[in-house]
């Protein structure tokens, strides 16, 4: 008899990944999964490569979740809160939306609206100390999909002294699943093939994110969407300013030197977001601009992986007491 | 201790995925490793999805690969028959490639050239008897890419006498990776974004291969290169002719009940290719064309997957006594 | 002063793909541009890459067409019929839908459903007598994306008897703007990437049409949905009948001697629906299956281009006693 | 009888586009077009999209040249200085190559190798006074891909004291196109569709010739390749220094006021790289960042059109003494 978990918001595609992912973990059995107006639905209606995972989608509602052990919440912006309240204190949740990441209530209620629920354990693991933490939370809120490429970029220049806290610019293009799964015009296939677009110019909410896991203090994010189902690329640039400015590689290979999803690549190669589709793995390079000065970190995740359902799992396995690559791919699938 | 396996060809697309599926395989450990022009070369620079796979291409000689409990051929089609023959008896050999998929050394001739190199057991597990076949046999040709999207979809309606085994129309797209991985210019992605093209018109390879597995006597198929990496949709049109003919899907729904890789999908619902990647799996739906009367079978597979190196990691499990499914997934990766 | 010209459904792709035609056209001004829910936008709002075509989408009502000299529909089907009515007779009409296309109510009914309004002028050029029927109409029915598709390759080898008017089978995949610009989950650029998928397998809308212009009597039409924004390839295929039936090509070559859109392509090459991508040219090649002796014909066009607006304004030429190419092009942009 | 112009280097991608361009320019007749390994193909067998283009690519020798009114020279980098020299003086030539680009020889030296060929007329006609230079040539280097679009964003802010001219930050993606048609593993389909790589990290060789034509002083430049055939887009960021920084969007509405390709969008609209797709336009969009207050522009373009192709015929307009609009596309094809 396994772990019972379930999966609020399990027609989207971050839910989809979250039920191909415990279907395939050796420790989890799904006993629920809940949808909005797909309630009602097999789940291989809705997500057809999930064919022979037998199950229907009931309706996204304390009721149906608390008799598991782990719930993931998988909803739209705002929606956590409430459920995760309904749930009782006994069951762990990991909620993949942006209701409790943020510890600034004035930040959230900038970039979100509405009033803040509060923070939660930040789901990061590779940031230091934040193994044991999520390890020994039951309520974790894992990280955003643009935040967790810019941090694992990032986090460690500035903790080395490395590079400023000001004047971080980064521009990150997702692929379009990042957009989620509503019906858009913007979002058609004959819109995005062949497109690149930005969008929130300016003023992206993950920007306060970034700086509260990573310290930085001013912070431009520019989001581009790109032609391809899955994937971010962050490049991220920050101005020199210790010793560890000049191998920049190094610093971050020496961070993440025990962390089996960050690959710090080979000298001179850069990452490709293509590698990383379906894994929970980042691949990272950095150099030194030749003209600028400035330090160049180039960032690859999946953003349904590393980007949301693979750091969720990633972290029900810590809180679990679980090896945190139980059932979580490295190796990507490819081409 | 595990069943020691290795891959000759591991720089290729094919290769390349039967890395990932051995790495992943609870039971194979990986030995060795062979290419061509990349030997030297550590596999996560010829592969980058493959990060973390500690291991250097060798050069494809059979000393490289005698050692192994099993062995996967992956090379071009005429490159196997050699290597083969070098191999001690007591290896397990499973083919990717053609050159031992033909019983009848004249097709060869016509569609491949040179001197045909005899058939082996051939490896399609769903086809009636061939899992047993398979069980008992070291040397095992698994089925061509194109070649197993047709024959799960017809194979069934000719022997249940539902469809007639003469005029058999297939059209079939696949995805580039089919192409393989050589540098032409006509497999530029500048080329192929946005294409759809035909090639081989009115004399593919595969054609003797499906007659043979089917009993088709005569059939026309047209191979077109779809803009994706991965994916083979084939439409099957054959003449009604029995019973069976007013009711194609329950034929195969019948013939397949046990078999864990084909779905034949709720009636209605039609196949996508998005929906097998990364898997195993064909996915087939049936009708009955009003207009012409002709029986309508789609069907999907992923070619490296059912098409290449998830056929030959089925084959391996059960020339092995391992359960077919070991190893093997059955969902796949989407969106 | 030029002829003055309207657009009903402009919105849409193919009113998009007509604003374009008409903008760069030297003898068209366009006078109004119609839309539903987008009346009173900007047209470079709805089509970015229109930018400085300085009109407002008016509502699509005959008051606002009905001061142009030729008006093109272009509303989905059903909805052309009521508003061309109201239009006076001076006014020429090109209609991109399908509602005056087929001369058989009774098929009309059973594919379309509602009444019929009955038939047109049929806008196909290149079918023999047809440039003198257009010239002389007011009312022009242009063909349908598929249709054309498949006429083109299909018609001169029935009327020359090459091949026989029964068991015809094709399958054409398109491009997504072929599914239009409403928002739709299934065409979401996360779904439609990498996927090939097919739809209305048995029972497509085209088929009557197909087999009013070319002859055929009996001819099975299978759609799939590709992964690009534009384009169709169609694979026909027939029955040998007569003398011609052993070099397909050249019945194709004779037919279209005179023709400026459509090109048969030198012997052995085949056509890419790249190559078409913004035109209006049909490329085509022939050959004879070794296996079945059925022959195939592959087709490439634009589906917006010859499919759609490039076939519409050829026509209008025609209405106006203008050189079809006029203001239509024949190159497409590659890659 | 019209301007004779003339093609080196016409079997590549920009080759292409020029060749298209030339074939709708109505001052144009094109003489001869020139190629390496091609020399003898006919340019429909090269390029399939030219269907109908009657012309046979001769060799790249300055004899197959020097006949032409005008020669447009689309060769590989350090191989059009020796074919210019050996061109008579009246024959007027744009030059789509680096090698006449910089005025500084050790800046060439340093990101191209070699000895420098000497400065000619930069041909971007949208800097102050540029028109009237080019106009005056006879020798014109028209602008890198990468270095139009980001000239383009960045030299009015500059100019007018928006923005500093120190730690510029740009990164830019391109379609496959822009990295050519040679054929290489890493640019197949397989390779390219669904990813996105960076590449050149921290040294590109179009930073001296961007700090060149806007006067910035220091400035890192990242590209990125994306998963499409054509396009840049071009994430532009800048400190703010004086007054316009606080309305960008203005500044650039100003400076291209009277530029028929360069599009400032109304405000809010930010560009998408499909809008440009075939055209020689440029779409701006500025705006300022709530966070770091840098100023960002965002700039879309076709690397083929305004990129190469677009950009060398709207200058060899302006040295013929035509407007620089003649048979230049402003609207691009979408979707």
């Amino acid at each position: 008899m396994g772990i019972r978990v379930a999966v609020a918001g399990a027609s989207g595609y971050a839910g989809g990944e979250l039920l191909r992912l415990i279907a395939g973990h050796p420790e989890f059995d799904l006993v629920s999964a809940t949808a909005h107006s797909q309630a009602g639905a097999p789940v291989s209606a809705v997500h057809p490569h999930l064919v022979g995972l037998d199950l229907t989608l009931g309706p996204t509602e304390a009721a149906t979740l608390a008799d598991a052990d782990l719930v993931f919440l998988a909803l739209p912006h705002g929606q956590s809160a409430a459920l995760a309240a309904a749930l009782p204190e006994t069951v762990k949740v990991v909620d993949l939306g942006a209701d409790h990441r943020l510890r600034d209530g004035a930040a959230w209620h900038r970039y979100y609206g509405g009033s803040h629920a509060g923070a939660w354990t930040y789901g990061l693991p590779e940031l230091p100390g934040q193994r044991t933490a999520i390890a020994a939370a039951n309520r974790v809120a894992a990280t955003g999909c643009y935040a967790v490429s810019t941090i694992l970029a990032l986090a460690p220049l500035i903790a080395a002294g490395a590079v400023s806290t000001q004047d971080v610019v980064v521009v990150a293009a997702s692929g379009t699943s990042g957009a989620g799964r509503a019906a858009k015009v913007n979002l058609l296939g004959s819109e995005v093939m062949g497109d690149l677009t930005p969008y929130k110019v300016g003023a992206h909410q993950h920007v306060p994110e970034i700086k509260q896991a990573t310290g930085a203090t001013s912070l431009s994010f520019t989001p581009v969407l790109a032609p391809m189902p899955r994937g971010i690329l962050a490049t991220v640039t920050a101005l020199p300013l210790g010793a560890g400015a000049s191998d920049p590689r190094s610093v971050l290979a020496d961070a993440y030197a025990d962390s089996p999803f960050v690959h710090v690549l080979p000298e001179g190669i850069f990452p490709h977001t293509a590698a990383t589709y379906g894994s929970n793995s980042c691949h990272l390079q950095a150099t030194v601009d030749v003209d600028s000065g400035r330090v160049i970190v180039v960032s690859a995740i999946d953003n349904l992986g590393k980007g949301a359902a693979g750091q969720a799992v990633q972290c029900a396995n810590l809180m679990l007491g679980l090896p945190e690559t139980t059932g979580v791919p490295v190796h990507g699938v490819a081409p």
